[in-house]
């Protein structure tokens, strides 16, 4: 859409990338177009933590690489799902339902409070702070109860949301979090772009042990 | 006041008494004037679910009579605690912290949501309900992460509460339910009753093996 | 193998069938050969809650049946799975992770501890409960963290399990229970049997109110 | 104790502050005996993260010291609960339940299994570890589901003990770690110690908005 491209010229990956980018972090992008969506298993290797923004081409991403990218989460890549990625096939796929949810379109104003006051996903952030329009999301999002409930947003049109959502899988972490609609400029917001940052680095790999499975004879064979 | 006193001429305890009094459950009252708040052991030991409605006078409250009641729910006692019951002793006793949160007493709309549409808690009601004027309450509730988050309220001002919560502790188990204040006429409201008689339901003890506790000489010992 | 026919004369299936059923429950049962497994949409649309076991050919059932079961668990369907039921398709899809684990056959002692008293699940059983012999599974589970840490598995070589779960999915109910192997009469065992008509007490459907997803037009549309 | 002044000359505070000191962390002790406990205003708002270890005398602990620990933990002050202090008042306190659990002093073999490899306070540990003799704890062991379950303890005499549990409380981070008999030399394991420097490092405050309760007009006034 055009509105969209104006928005965000060089896309809504390019525009998160430069608002996260740092001597801190890292950032490269991949996209749907690429050979195995830029998801190589070298790449993949390489990632401490993915970021995953989509919405209409859901159905298009190859379920080969879906499996290659859980496989990944469960060895310890983060994972962070953005917005309405909440129905991508990474997304379903890990929390094992449907992750739907009420929406519309309306440019509602969202506000963001934040309800464990303890996460490090809410460092350097308000007791609340406001999208002044948004899309609106509205429960019941049909996730597994997150093992962590960092934000809930409020809209004026009467809904509520959990909109920071912390689960682990493996020896991965996920974060979920709800702004971004496309028409918005919302991946401009600093403190979008502060939590964004904060989750990655709380969804960071740690270095536990290698997890083995199977048979063990007895314990000593365990070593 | 005169307003409440028109609103519940027999008090607030006498009109949910009333409200869910049924074949299934058998309901009495007890009030801070009589002796003991009329939680004598006798009758707490007798028992299934205690409901806990209090406001202003907290401090009046025998703290031998709210380490009574936590006895109790460690050993299996249910509690249900209702609105600005959540700074009572007894629910700060449990939880560990301040129980602390934002109020506005302002008549706003409150749509409380389920979202967790799984939980017996929610059983006959809808997606959401509506109470056209309440007392707003709003985050950050200081009290831990509940076990599970059943409703979550929006407000009309701007504010969003986790106002149906579950928590275990020892044997017994609490559910806090955000409604009642004293100048809404809230605990005629039949959805308001439904839940309530549900978390009743939901919160009676269970015949679990009595707990011991202490030096254990050898597992044999244990029986 | 003649051992499991010999303890298992009408099959596990049948075993556990006449072990639970009475006055409070009705029990069928449904095998891998039957058409569709005996799990056709009539079939399921009748079913409060699913009692799993399967084993050595969880890859011979049909994918399209697997993502019927988990549509109907999300619906209310409740769902139990029973001990290598771990690495059915059904479990694994709803759980989002690979859930394997550690194993041996060896026969050694289980102690199974009750962590959450509080638990209707734990209902009827001591402060713990043995099996004389069974199969050992060990850590890491890799399942989610579960919702309600039921029971913890005291094995006599060396590991722990956790080895009653339960789970939320959408409107559903899922416990996963360890105990159960084929060569081990573990279903004609008095707490084991106890344990599973708990858990499907505890699992059978609550009418919660049907979910709605997507696009609302304004909450008024919500009715 | 002799035996307890032979293994740890200058007593297991000094030996935990010995063995975790590093460039990272500036390290020193309060104990019982120092005015105020050695826990004044001052120094408790000039204290990250504060570890707790006591046995016999949870009772000659001031119960205004106790309150001030508390306010500072909901302020944000990181807490490691160690062993036997698991009876300590602050402990107690915070969980709101009676913390108590099963004992036996008979050295037996404990293997510690990390049972969330996902979580930060595992990392540099094995899939286990063992101490080859210490203090028995056992189930049921009397804390609120802990939010999130890191280790778990099989004892070689039958028992088993969820032994790294964390909570959230206000804006504060609580890490229980279970080993550290006085009899045994614990605290000079290098496993032990790695497990409480990740605590440590876990439990640290983050920058989080300072939290305000009690009346607001109007959204407006929040800022």
């Amino acid at each position: 859409m055009a509105e969209v491209a104006e928005l965000y010229p060089a896309g809504i990956h390019e525009a998160i990338a430069a608002g996260i980018r740092s001597d801190e972090l890292t950032v490269t992008t991949a996209t749907l177009d690429e050979p195995e969506h830029g998801l190589t298993e070298e790449r993949l290797a390489q990632t401490d933590v993915l970021l995953w923004w989509g919405h209409k081409a859901h159905h298009l991403v190859d379920d080969a690489i879906v499996e290659r990218v859980q496989a990944r989460v469960l060895e310890g890549m983060g994972l962070i799902v953005l917005h309405s990625g909440h129905m991508s096939k990474i997304f379903r796929k890990l929390m094992g339902t449907s992750c739907k949810l009420k929406w519309r379109e309306a440019g509602e104003k969202e506000r963001l409070w934040v309800v464990n006051p303890a996460h490090p996903i809410a460092a350097g952030i308000g007791q609340y702070f406001e999208l002044e329009h948004e899309e609106t999301y509205g429960e019941f999002f049909d996730i597994p109860e997150p093992e962590e409930l960092v934000f809930a947003s409020w809209f004026a049109g009467g809904e509520l949301f959990r909109s920071g959502c912390t689960f682990y899988r493996g020896r991965g972490r996920i974060f979920y979090f709800r702004p971004g609609h496309e028409t918005f400029p919302t991946y401009y917001n600093e403190n979008v772009l502060k939590v964004i940052v904060n989750g990655i680095k709380w969804a960071a790999p740690v270095q536990t042990a290698e997890l083995t499975f199977g048979n063990v004879k007895a314990m000593e064979d365990l070593g």
